[in-house]
């Protein structure tokens, strides 16, 4: 019977496309099937008992407010409380009318599309990119541009030539989309020397520099490496912050710092969006920050992740071909493969689902279509008896590909 | 020093406007002024004890779930309660996939325009109607147009008027909004057949009707009418429903039924909006209404805020003068005023201001400009005693002005 009011709906209904990504996931859902293929975080990490005992306490002390409606800003203590935090992890001062406390950092996006793009204005992004933010940018009827990735992020080159190419076309650019920590997909970090040339570029060719950090705190080994937002001395980062990884995706709470106009921007649009984040949960994840729970949280999972990481890294050299390539990541969840050009991923994960195990096939994550001998995994979610049985079953299925 | 980045801004950021109520809100938070301005319910009515329980019982038997991502419809089992509900409550019949949950109806109102209107297109609004519905339609760049209201609501042969003016200019109107219960601000209820009626002019001129019901529940007397989307046998009613007044409007949760497809555009647009709604809360939610504390919950504060009405409406016989006219609300929280034309809802509220009292001026409300002589009080979050108080003030400051 299809689409009856199709007559009726916006140009921009009509280009929706589900993520395929995220479709894949319900039909891997199964109890049988060995997931490596969520960026979920693994329930092994949620803070139960603290939250338990801080819905009580505030509960106790403070419902008049703790369930009433909030600011589109978020809640005051929260956003004064991250002030502080930001400087001392991410080196970034702030006031209080830089940030916005966003449902998720997928609304962050939104945000920054909504109060950016017009219609046709191009956003570039990486080879290969993150679903969720170039699914905000089409949205608002971005033209996406692609810019290779090699192994510290971005290629800074490229994105010049770009740069060069649109302007000499006469086309608007807006801003590029990055995320310098242990990228998703690719699992690469850019280094400061990248992150500094990136900020030059965005300043020579007037730029928004749109800062994905989600993974940012779950650094395993090297040296942090400063976020553009903290090397930039223009205002030009609109620099998003994640507490899914942290904390809980649940909760839907990231935060978003920015200009102050643009902030405002935000603020502004938002009250006629959702009008202001959970309430309860900016309660109860600010009682988490000021109790000190959030670093020590931030440890166990460090703790708790990187085991994992070493173990599938371990595996991998254990049981994968030498005709693949991929990244050793030093934070965050993924794992990003190159296969042999003649493999197809989508091709491998359907006999791999056969087997009884899930990834995610690369080609979503390039704009381009380019991408189809790539895969991912991710380590969170599976326990590592799942991950050594995992690796060995796509590890045999890749090895029978081989000899065909 | 202005907005740095003003000639990256999209169009939209350009034309957005803060909310005048909701910046006006911050204002009279102070302590020391009786507020008859906000629409946010008492937070007497809020079910500490049972939300307090019911988290409790969710982290020990559910963490994993309860604290992780969910799906963009939302829940599946609170979408599976609802079903049965909406039939018990609203006569509606509808499936999982009529239905989506959001982070507050705001958000419902928002995904609506975002599958629907293109810049210029046509969306009929009351004259006057709430202003988070005429914010999210003018972000997608809608054109509105104003039809009066009367004590039974949105005029039809007003209605019907604009739209065959629209038609012969060429004009595309996607949907009419319109509140028939307890409407915000004009405090009135469409009687059966006016609803009919609309059906039916919809049906002729083939447009949506997104029906808005967020006070739906909080009839204090009369008779309950079904709403539009019950009387609906074409899937052309978009109905948002709230749980904000019977809950908590700090949880962000509503619903939004409609026509399948509709829904399932909703469904994929929300996945790059903020990805799900809020998952703990929806499971707080869930077993608040599967345990009955719902319908326990909507009987409390019927009888509530009944109460509160019923002695506002006295004082303002006793206090106020016979020049000014005003609804007698069946349900929800508002009193409309007419004032006589020669006086200003913005200049009395200025001097009820001095005097510690705030309610809100009507002429937000309306988008033509008009409405300058129109005020609304709420009696949800005053006491008895406030309430007395306060219109009693109100009451002088009108009588003053009137013997100037």
């Amino acid at each position: 019977m299809g689409d009856r009011f199709a007559d009726l709906y916006s140009d921009r209904a009509h280009k929706l496309k589900a993520s395929m990504i995220r479709e894949l996931l319900k039909l891997v859902m199964k109890p049988e099937v060995i997931s490596l293929a969520g960026g979920w975080p693994s329930p092994d990490t949620f803070p139960v008992s603290e939250s338990l005992e801080i819905f009580k306490d505030i509960l106790e002390e403070n419902p008049d407010y703790a369930l009433q409606y909030g600011t589109s800003e978020g809640l005051f203590q929260l956003r004064e409380f991250l002030i502080g935090w930001a400087k001392e992890h991410d080196g970034i001062e702030m006031t209080l009318d830089d940030i916005i406390i966003t449902s998720g950092s997928q609304q962050g996006m939104e945000l920054a599309s909504k109060v950016l793009i017009d219609p046709g204005d191009v956003v570039l992004v990486g080879l290969p990119t993150y679903f969720g933010g170039t699914g905000a940018f089409s949205s608002y009827g971005a033209e996406l541009v692609g810019v290779s990735l090699d192994d510290q992020g971005m290629r800074i080159d490229i994105l010049e030539e770009k740069l060069t190419t649109l302007q000499k076309a006469g086309k608007k650019a807006k801003f590029v989309y990055v995320q310098p920590n242990f990228h998703n997909p690719a699992g690469v970090t850019m280094p400061l020397q990248r992150r500094q040339e990136m900020l030059e570029i965005a300043g020579r060719f007037n730029l928004i520099i749109v800062e994905d950090n989600p993974y940012g705190d779950l650094r395993y080994d090297g040296e942090a490496v400063p976020p553009l937002a903290a090397l930039d001395s223009e205002g030009r980062v609109i620099y998003i912050r994640s507490f899914s990884k942290v904390f809980s995706p649940g909760i839907r709470m990231a935060w978003v710092r920015g200009e102050k106009a643009l902030i405002r921007k935000m603020v502004i649009a938002r009250q006629f969006i959702d009008n202001c984040a959970n309430t309860p949960c900016q309660y109860i994840l600010y009682e988490f920050c000021r109790r000190g729970y959030l670093d020590r949280r931030i440890q166990q999972n460090i703790d708790y992740y990187k085991k994992k990481r070493d173990f599938m890294l371990d595996a991998l050299n254990r049981y994968f071909p030498k005709e693949l390539t991929w990244n050793r990541p030093e934070g965050g969840f993924f794992v990003f493969f190159t296969l042999p050009s003649s493999m197809d991923g989508k091709e491998l994960l359907e006999e791999a689902i056969a087997h009884n195990v899930a990834f995610v096939a690369g080609e979503p994550f390039f704009i381009d279509g380019s991408g189809k001998n790539t895969i991912r995994f991710s380590y969170a979610q599976p326990s590592v008896e799942e991950i050594e049985k995992a690796v060995k079953i796509v590890a045999e299925v890749i090895q029978e590909r081989l000899r065909k």
